[in-house]
């Protein structure tokens, strides 16, 4: 299970929500286990839901194509229950005897008959999970166009509110098996790097060390989604696709890269020094550590992300860097890669223990390029934070 | 260059629109070549846009934050302007000189203003596309909410109309780069195929063969999205996440893979029998490639998409499957994996010349599992059908 239910329960109650209905594949995945192929590669017409009720978000009703309804095997144990619509063959040859698992997607698949469109499934699910006459949370991020309209003329007894911004609170305070799974997906990226670095010889390009990284990713059960890897002062330029620059000793090198392991996202910065840096950059490098250094040090529940801001901003003029000008110094981290808060100016969000702050105090710099150390930590009760990465967090020296 | 212009500038004629704002990854980067880091890892509140006249398509205006202005160096040359917004500091230490692209990079970046959100920004490159007082098609499926309320009311004298569909009938008839791009996307899927089938040994897993498809395609710069792999009978369900299941001598291993290689698609399917597969394996294996090879040898522009399933289904009935079922034998594939046309019953999708259809006739039944073979292929002016894949299309043995 990943849902923090404690956390779902006291959310909707104060919002008077009697349940919920997530509809994108981070929220659907959250609820029941369940990551749907549909949701992943058709992300403008793919339809698949979860519908949670206040009480059990821990059992909810899970809702798909019937050629997809074979995930269930793959959901948490507690899906209370299915609906599915569409058309799909799966045969059953004469005397064919049937294993366990082989019986309950028969049962799902074959047996049971599926609704027509993914909205009748939706609202079918909505009224066996009790919700009919309800006030219900709808996950708008995820609703395709005229889903919600279609719905409110299925259920007309509902009442149906926007609620993505409500699980997205929820999702803020990580459940146990959610730590561990952003530090399994941050240690998949740790590993990565060392892949990469691993192959650096003078004259070997941008593109190799992002197919090493790619390919340790993947190699690691992670799917590549960030690997923005430059050279020199090409790290200006970040967002530039790695290209044919050659590696040459005194470069170093800018790492800005993640994956997605188990649904859980990484997104770690280090600098890896082909031969002694400069030492303008180690000594802009310690400024900015230091200021990871103080979030991880002194963040404490109760602060508001802007508080944290000021403070790592603070920590990284003070170590060196007096001019360091920065728009946000990090971000929650889990099923996205960018959660609230986002520690930025004017961004009241409390921090709360049990959040998973991913921070960072990067520097981009014409004729430098970028120097960066970001890690995600999770925020402690009273000072015990815990960071999820256990790679060095000093500038990496590979010698030539 | 990946538009085509021509038919760009037909539809949007026939549908008197003055232009174009395209807002989803796929769109934004079909008309800019720029692969969106923002809209890639932020599907929720990412944005990013490209605005196209009817008369220049080749000549787009992109609209992005200032942080990821630095994508535009990987655009195609023809980008006609740029508008940015929000906040992103790079420096220029004093006494840096700059190269010719980090020369242009700072002006995007350092020397112009930045609009103070997204939609401000677009409505700029909406006004200097000269279309403030036009008709303009939206891409809606990539808009968040309540952009196109601002943009109304930013732009009151411009008209919006919802064009989605509009880049999908365009996107539709593919141009030469992309073939090209389909082929080598293509390419990469059946060398990983083949990568996977390299490490059958008596007892290797389900998830150890995804492990080694998944590390192929990261290897050959393509991203790992599909790695449907699953041994024996448990391909009948076949979106469960390959497990621990073992391969033993004598079982059929179903693949539908594929992966996004420079934006453009693959979905390729086979089965490789480890050791001889039963007589009946290859009885129906061998009729659900008539059906393919039907496809690959008959479709002519002027069909319609539902005349394509019902000669493929026919094929397939005939070559010794009489009871055979489906409800779509394939899908047009490029920049999104499944497109129009849908060969599916009731779809009055006309086929022409210049679309990649994916085509394949799959078979799931409980106790034997998944047989399945799936390619793309050009339709042709006049039977010059082009398949975009070289590995062979029989089953593939690797002897124990």
């Amino acid at each position: 299970m990943l849902v923090n239910t404690a956390r779902f329960r006291s959310r909707l109650a104060e919002e008077r929500l009697d349940g919920i209905v997530a509809a994108t594949s981070e929220n659907v995945h959250y609820l029941t286990g369940i990551a749907s192929v549909s949701l992943a590669i058709h992300p403008y017409f793919g339809q698949g839901y979860a519908v949670a009720t206040a009480e059990a978000p821990e059992a909810p009703r899970y809702v798909c194509s019937v050629g997809e309804v074979d995930q269930v095997l793959d959901g948490f144990e507690r899906i209370a229950g299915v609906e599915t619509c569409g058309t799909f063959f799966r045969e059953v040859p004469e005397g064919t005897a049937l294993t366990d698992d082989e019986r309950r997607l028969h049962d799902l698949s074959v047996v049971r008959p599926a609704h027509k469109t993914p909205v009748d499934a939706l609202a079918a699910a909505i009224k066996a999970a009790g919700l009919a006459h309800a006030r219900v949370g709808l996950d708008t991020d995820g609703l395709k166009p005229g889903v919600r309209e279609q719905l409110a003329a299925l259920l007309p007894t509902a009442t149906f509110v926007d609620a993505s911004k409500t699980l997205a609170f929820v999702r803020r305070v990580k459940t146990a098996e959610e730590i561990r799974r952003i530090r399994r997906s941050a240690a998949a990226a740790e590993s990565a790097i060392l892949a990469a670095a691993s192959i650096m010889e003078e004259g070997v390009t941008e593109r190799e060390l992002m197919l090493a990284f790619n390919r340790a990713i993947a190699s690691q059960g992670g799917w590549p989604r960030l690997a923005m890897i430059r050279i020199g002062r090409n790290g200006v330029g970040g967002q530039i696709l790695p290209g044919a620059t050659r590696l040459s000793k005194g470069d170093t090198v800018w790492f800005d890269v993640g994956c997605v392991k188990d649904g859980y996202w990484s997104d770690i910065a280090r600098n890896v020094a082909f031969g002694e840096p400069s030492a303008r950059n180690n000594a802009i490098y310690a400024a900015l550590k230091a200021g990871e250094d103080e979030a991880i040090r002194s963040v404490r529940p109760g602060q508001l992300a802007h508080e944290v801001f000021d403070m790592m901003m603070d920590a990284t003029r003070n170590a060196g860097l007096p001019g360091y000008r920065r728009h946000h110094v990090g971000h929650g981290i889990g099923a996205e890669i960018y959660e609230q808060p986002i520690l930025a100016p004017g961004n009241e969000t409390p921090i709360e223990a049990g959040m998973v702050l991913n921070v960072e105090t990067p520097y981009y710099a014409f004729g430098i390029g970028g120097l960066h150390v970001e890690d995600p930590f999770v925020v402690g009760e009273a000072g015990d934070n815990t960071l999820l990465t256990t790679l060095t967090r000093d500038m990496i020296l590979i010698e030539p």
